[in-house]
C-alpha cells in the first residue's frame, strides 16, 4: 500500500487526510497535539468568549469512521529524503508521498526578547496565558493606589492591525465597555485605552482601502485607539517604544502589550530545505512548484502556511481557506497520479475574505462584492459556524455566543496558572496605636 | 460600616457573601483565584466530558449587582488578630469580622514524594494536568510494541474508592468502553485496565453498605475492578505497591496513578491555630464552637472543609451542601449579632448525599429513601444543574450531557502542555540497505 504520511492536523493536514478516505494509500496523521485547533477563532478564548475546548476537535474523532488512516501524536524532528522517513522525537516513519503541513508561528523581528513581554497567539497555551494576562491587568488596576500606575494597568497596546490584532483589539473593546461593567469597585473598565499599533498607515491593510476605513470607524465606536505607521522599536516592562514616520520616538506606558504582527513558517521549512535543495522565503515559506511539490521532489507537497507559491504573481495568503484547498489539492494529485493522470497546477480560489470587529460590525471583502456592518458580521459568524468542525462545538458555541450577546458576559474570563505579584494595597485597616 | 473579609470564594465564602447582600456591612472576598469552582463536576474537567470554563463562574460576576461586596485576587498569608488585619502575599486587609473558608486539598500520608507520580484532583490545573495525562497514557500504549509495557500503559490505578475515585473511575470506564471506540488502530481501548484502590473492604465507605454493593456492581459493569482492603505504600515511575489486610505485597505495574484518598485542610487553619491558640485536628480543621466561631474570637468563623464541627457526636462532612449551609449561618448569625439577637448552634441538615458512576448508573441516600440507578441518576444530574452557578454554564452543561449521552463523544480531550517522551516506534520503514 502506497504509504502518506502527514505532518501537521491543520486545516492543510486534515482536510488532505480526509480527501484521501476512499484512496488506495495508508495515512498516517503526525502532529505534536492530539487535537485540530479552529485558529480562526482562537482569539475568543484569548478573550474569554469561548472555552479551549469549544475550538479544537481531537483528530482521533475526526478520522476515527476513515480506515484507511492513523493518527500519530509526536514532534518531528527531521526529514531523511533519501530513505523516505519522516524522524520523530522519538521513532521514526517511513513515507512514498509526504504532506508537510506544519504551519506558522509568529515571528517578533529580530527581537526574541520580546516574546516575553508581549505575548503572540498561535496555540491554546498562549490564548489561555493572554486571556489570565488581560483579566489579571483589571484586578491589578482595582488594587494599584497610585493613578499613573493605575492607567498603566488599564492600558493595552496590541501590535499589528491585521485580522487578529483587529479582532483581539475589538473583543477588548466590548470587555472594558461592556463586560466588567460594574464588576469593580475602585475602578471604571470604561476608563481602559486599547492602543492599536501597525507600522501601515491603516488598519487590515490586506483589505481594500473603503474597508479599512469602515473597520477603523468601528473600532473607535468601541473605544479602539489605531496609532498608525508606528513601528515598534521597544518592548519593555512597563510600556512601548515606538517611532513614526516622522522619526519621532513615542513611548507608550502600557503593562499588558500583545503581538499580533509578524508571522515566521515553521522551522521545518528550513529543515526540508536543507535536506532537498529547496529554497525558502524571507520568512521560511517553502518555495513550492505550481503542483505544490518541492523541486526535484515530486513526492514531498509543502502545504498551508509553510508554502511559498503564488498565482497570477501574488502570493497565495495564509489564510484557513487557502489551507483547506491546498490539503484538498494534494489528495486530488496524488489521487491522479496513483491513477496515472496528470494534475492542472493548484489555483488558489479566493472566496473571500472577513474581519470581525465587535457586536453587529465585521467587514467583508467578496472581490467585487464589499460590505460592512452587521450583515458582515452575520457573513462572518456563519461562516465560522459552518467550517467549525463538529456538530457539538458548533452548537456550543452558536449557545454561547447567543448568550454574550443578550448578556454581554464572557463566562470563560478564567485566571489559571500561577499568581504574579500583584500591586501592593491597604484596604480599611485602622491605622490606630495598638 | 462593619468589616467583613471573607477569604475563599468556594461554596461556603460565596454563599455567605451573598447572604450579606442586604446586611449593612461592608464584605470583601479573597480568593487565589478570579473565579468560583464547581467542584463535585471537576472530575468531568479531567475526564474531558466539561471544560474548565463551564464549571466556573468569575466571582466578580457573581457579586455584580451586590453593592456592598467587592472581591480582590489575592493569596493570604497570615492573620493578625491583635490588629484585625489578614495579611496578604501583597497587601493587607482590616476586618471587623473574619470568614475563613480556604478548604482543603489531598493529603499523601506522609508521602508528598508520590504527588508527582499520582496527581490529585482539586484545581482546574490539576484536571487539565490529569486530563492530558489520562489521553497521553492512550497514545503511548498506540506507539508501544512491546506487549507487557503496552498493558502497563493500559493500566491506570486510582488510589481512594470514595466519591471521586468512583467517579473518576466511573468515567475512565466509560471512555475506554466507549468514548475511544474506532479511535485507535495498534490497541483496543477495551483492554483498558481500571483499578480502584482502597484500603476500606468496601467502595463509598461513607455511604450504607447496600449501596456501596450497587456501585460496586454498577463500576464492574463498567469494567473497573474494585481492589479493596488494600493499603498503598509505595508509588513510582512504573506502577503501585500495596499491602492487603493479609500483609502480602503486591505490585501492579501502571504507568497512570491518580490520588483520590487523603484529604487535608487548607494551611491557613494552622496559621490561625498558631495566631489564636485553637486546635487543628489530624487533618489540620480548626475545630470551632457551636456557633462555627474560634474559641475566645467570636470576630472570626471557620467555615466549610477548613471547620472541625460536630453535630450529634458526627463529624459535619466535607460536602457543598455542609459548606453552603455553613457559609449561610455564618451570615445569618453575624447579622443576628449586628441586630442584637443571638443564634442557635450550628445544625447540619442532610439533604442526601449521591454519587454517580457512569451512564445511567448513580447512587443516592437520603437517610430513610436510599436508591441506586437511573433514577438515582436523574437525581444526580438535576441536583447538579441545579447548584451550578450561572445560567449559561447550566445550559452550556446540560447540552454538553445531552451529547454525551447520545454520541458517546467526549469532545474537550485535549492534550496541552509539554510533550513527554513517548514510547519510541518505526511505522512503514522498509529495511532496505540505501
Amino acid at each position: 500500500m502506497h504509504r502518506v504520511v502527514i505532518v501537521g492536523g491543520g486545516f492543510a493536514g486534515l482536510y488532505a487526510a480526509k480527501s484521501l478516505a476512499r484512496a488506495p494509500v495508508d495515512v498516517t496523521v503526525i502532529d505534536r497535539r492530539n487535537f485540530h485547533l479552529f485558529q480562526p477563532l482562537l482569539y475568543q478564548v484569548a478573550t474569554a468568549g469561548l472555552s479551549p475546548g469549544d475550538i479544537a476537535c481531537p483528530l482521533r474523532w475526526a478520522l476515527r469512521k476513515q480506515k484507511n488512516a492513523r493518527v500519530l501524536v509526536g514532534e518531528v524532528t527531521g526529514i531523511d529524503c533519501a530513505a523516505r522517513r519522516v524522524l520523530l522525537r522519538d521513532g521514526e516513519a517511513g513515507y512514498d508521498t509526504l504532506l508537510l503541513a506544519t504551519g506558522a508561528t509568529h515571528s517578533y523581528f529580530g527581537h526574541p526578547e520580546w516574546a516575553e513581554r508581549a505575548p503572540g497567539l498561535k496555540t491554546i497555551e498562549d490564548a489561555t496565558s493572554i486571556r489570565a494576562r488581560l483579566f489579571l491587568a483589571f484586578e491589578a488596576a482595582e488594587r494599584e493606589q497610585d493613578p499613573q500606575r493605575r492607567t498603566a494597568w488599564l492600558t493595552f497596546v496590541i501590535v499589528g492591525a491585521g485580522p487578529t490584532g483587529v479582532e483581539l483589539a475589538g473583543s477588548l473593546g466590548e470587555i472594558a465597555r461592556d463586560t466588567l461593567q460594574g464588576d469593580f469597585r475602585q475602578i471604571n473598565p470604561s476608563d481602559t485605552r486599547i492602543l492599536l499599533l501597525d507600522s501601515a498607515p491603516r488598519v487590515l491593510s490586506a483589505f481594500p482601502a473603503d474597508l479599512s476605513a469602515k473597520a477603523e470607524h468601528h473600532l473607535i465606536d468601541l473605544r479602539v485607539r489605531p496609532r498608525l505607521g508606528l513601528k515598534v522599536v521597544g518592548i519593555d516592562a512597563e510600556g512601548v517604544s515606538a517611532v513614526g514616520s516622522d522619526g519621532v520616538e513615542q513611548r507608550i506606558e502600557a503593562r499588558t502589550v500583545l503581538w499580533a504582527a509578524g508571522v515566521q513558517a515553521s522551522p521545518l521549512g528550513r529543515l526540508l530545505a536543507d535536506a532537498t535543495g529547496a529554497r525558502v522565503d524571507g520568512v521560511g515559506r517553502v518555495f513550492v512548484a505550481p503542483d505544490l511539490t518541492v523541486p526535484d521532489h515530486p513526492e514531498i507537497f509543502v502545504l498551508g502556511d509553510l508554502a511559498h507559491v503564488e498565482n497570477d504573481g501574488k502570493l497565495v495568503p495564509g489564510l484557513s481557506p487557502a489551507a483547506i484547498q491546498m490539503g484538498q489539492y494534494a489528495a486530488r494529485a496524488l489521487r491522479d497520479r496513483l491513477n496515472g493522470k496528470s494534475t492542472r497546477p493548484f489555483q488558489y480560489w479566493n472566496k473571500g475574505t472577513l474581519a470581525t470587529i465587535g457586536r453587529h460590525a465585521a467587514v467583508a471583502d467578496f472581490g467585487r462584492l464589499r460590505f460592512g456592518g452587521r450583515l458582515a458580521w452575520l457573513a462572518w459568524l456563519f461562516i465560522h459556524l459552518f467550517f467549525l468542525i463538529g456538530y457539538q462545538n458548533r452548537i456550543v458555541v452558536l449557545l454561547r455566543w447567543a448568550f454574550a450577546y443578550l448578556t454581554f458576559n464572557r463566562g470563560a474570563r478564567l485566571i489559571t496558572g500561577d499568581l504574579p505579584p500583584l500591586p501592593r494595597f491597604s484596604l480599611n485597616v485602622k491605622k490606630e496605636p495598638r
